[in-house]
């Protein structure tokens, strides 16, 4: 039912305007990036590329080359494109790109293993295939790669600029994920429940600074000056904070033959996220019997050890009651608002129109897409 | 009886030469680093805070104070003194003495869930009184705070030059564990065997480079041009080699109540160290008899599953064999060569005379520790 409510934000990428371009963007930006990347693992000792070049979406966990990458790119597409978009060529923004692609893996595959998830993108996670040592050596070694690629590629004040922005990100990156799984063992209410001031907060940290990196990375890169490498990054922190409200609606309401993750995925590990911290906030009829369902769910009161014990007809309630209470809508209205500031902040800033508009597509696409 | 032998590399410490001094070399340093460490860790959120201190030494599990750190405080100290032997303050390279330790920090955090080590500096390692998750999360934390440290700390092109330094080392660091893990999973002997050059890279990355990198960035932070700079990396890759090769006699001839590591534990771990490669690559009559022992050993061929399956007899003849064939003595040789070759980098390129002295002797205290 949920599926085909009014006002879905989780439409078929198809259906929104300008996705072929996108798509075609993308592409284009994902054939920039690949040969560098190529590059870079081909420097690491064969005990560990095989595992990263699993981990990229290059290879089966037999050794077998696949066709096809492991993500959309969007990443390295938003440092290019705004690099370009302050009149410079993408190309100047290569390592930037590459260095946040870099980052953005290390975070997944490490997440994976503290999350305890078994699949992404409908492939087994790296250590669910390789094992959990060989998982946290392949993240550290992606994470020293897109260190390296960076330091090599800008040196001065540029390069000392550049660096202590992936610093900077990295160490909100770490923090972020902190807070996010220290939410999930706190309570739905009372004094110790999550606020959405600090859900926001997490979300800026945990999603909004690495991409705030790409697209700052992208105008330090471009030769941007201070103000306009300001504007830049605080856009893609926009952009991040709406791509996680759309990631936390896909958490909820998202198709899992689309998404790759189980049904209600996000309900069932208890993750905070926007539509249900924002609906907990507010003493509604649908909040609290909301609460209710949470309390009376098996394996309650809150704890981890309550993961996969609720039954798929409470995790479907509780989702629709937090639609009904409006979670849904509230957290679709922070997707398109955060886009707008973004898209704002890139008319604002940006000297090539053409490449402004790209941007701005993007970040559309990247509200609403299905996975 | 090993630790009788003469020619033991393994003597107190109290025997080594000015070894008083040395502790209050390092004492100094340490104090000298410490305000900007506890300053970094106030940085991390309380979720994440409290496992960096304990990893750090400053707490137990239990969340209560500790007096004391976790190590002796080596590369800070060296980063600094090297700064001082080009001339400069100690205090111009407190942000390269933090990073190195942070780093260092780092990597055991993550090596003890690789290795499935348990124990470290008599106390649970952090995986084991944490879980892995949290362990994972608390070293990525510590690169971050180390790259984010370093990246405040200095600007322009001594900030791009100190940041790619770093990481440089890195990259080095982690594809030296990689390596090491991967030699564990190699047969002792045939074309498949770890030689003593492969070994010797494998060192040098994994040991090598984050010495190397502190004295590198002492230098670079204390002003030096860069014929020093590369000298005086050159210097603490040495000590690293040797510091290796001290910590491979450890893992064998260790005494485990000062170690804190069980009795012949890289025997136990099938660890390629150099003195069973040494040994292994020249076809004598003990080290034929070696070969034969670890063949014949519960749980041959070789493989990870035969971990802890060996008798403390078995090991003790493995130990004795490896000393008798010259492995002991070999490796003994090789720390003290590479201790001559940084000594006499040191003084070729120091300016300082006293804190050239005091480099002279924290190298010479390194190699003659006893854990």
């Amino acid at each position: 039912m949920t599926q085909q409510s009014t006002g879905a934000p989780v439409r078929p990428a198809a259906e929104a305007a300008g996705t072929t371009d996108v798509l075609a963007t993308l592409a284009h930006f994902r054939e920039l990036v690949t040969p560098a990347l190529r590059e870079t693992v081909r420097r690491l000792p064969p005990e560990i590329g095989a595992t990263v070049e699993f981990t990229l979406g290059w290879r089966d966990a037999d050794g077998s080359p696949r066709s096809g990458g492991s993500g959309k790119g969007l990443r390295p597409a938003l440092a290019m494109l705004t690099a370009q978009a302050v009149g410079a060529a993408p190309e100047s923004a290569v390592a930037g790109a590459l260095a946040v692609e870099l980052v953005h893996t290390f975070s997944l595959v490490h997440d994976d293993i503290i999350d305890g998830d078994e699949q992404r993108r409908h492939r087994d996670t790296v250590w669910k295939a390789y094992g959990v040592g060989t998982a946290v050596l392949a993240g550290d070694a992606l994470l020293a790669l897109a260190l390296d690629a960076l330091s090599r590629a800008a040196s001065g004040d540029t390069g000392a600029a550049a660096m202590k922005a992936l610093s900077t990100a990295l160490v909100e990156l770490v923090n972020g994920q902190a807070e996010d799984v220290s939410f999930e063992l706190r309570p739905w209410t009372g004094p110790q429940a999550v606020t959405v001031a600090q859900y926001t907060a997490m979300a800026g940290r945990k999603t909004g600074s690495l991409l705030g990196c790409a697209t700052g990375l992208g105008a330090l890169l471009g030769g941007a000056g201070p103000a306009a490498v300001a504007d830049l990054t605080a856009m893609g922190r926009h952009l991040g904070l709406a791509f996680q409200a759309v990631d936390d609606l896909l958490g909820i309401w998202g198709d899992p033959s689309v998404t790759g993750k189980p049904v209600y995925s996000d309900l069932r590990q208890r993750k905070k996220t926007l539509p249900i911290v924002s609906v907990l906030a507010e003493d509604t009829p649908a909040a609290r019997r909301l609460v209710e369902l949470l309390a009376a769910a098996p394996g309650a009161p809150d704890g981890p050890e309550a993961d996969g014990v609720r039954s798929e007809e409470d995790l479907r309630k509780a989702a629709d009651l937090i639609e009904e209470a409006g979670g849904r809508a509230l957290a679709a209205d922070s997707a398109q608002r955060h886009l707008c500031r973004a898209q704002s902040l890139i008319h604002r800033t940006a000297v090539d129109g053409p490449a402004a508009a790209a941007l701005a597509a993007l970040g559309e696409f990247a509200v609403h897409r299905t996975h």
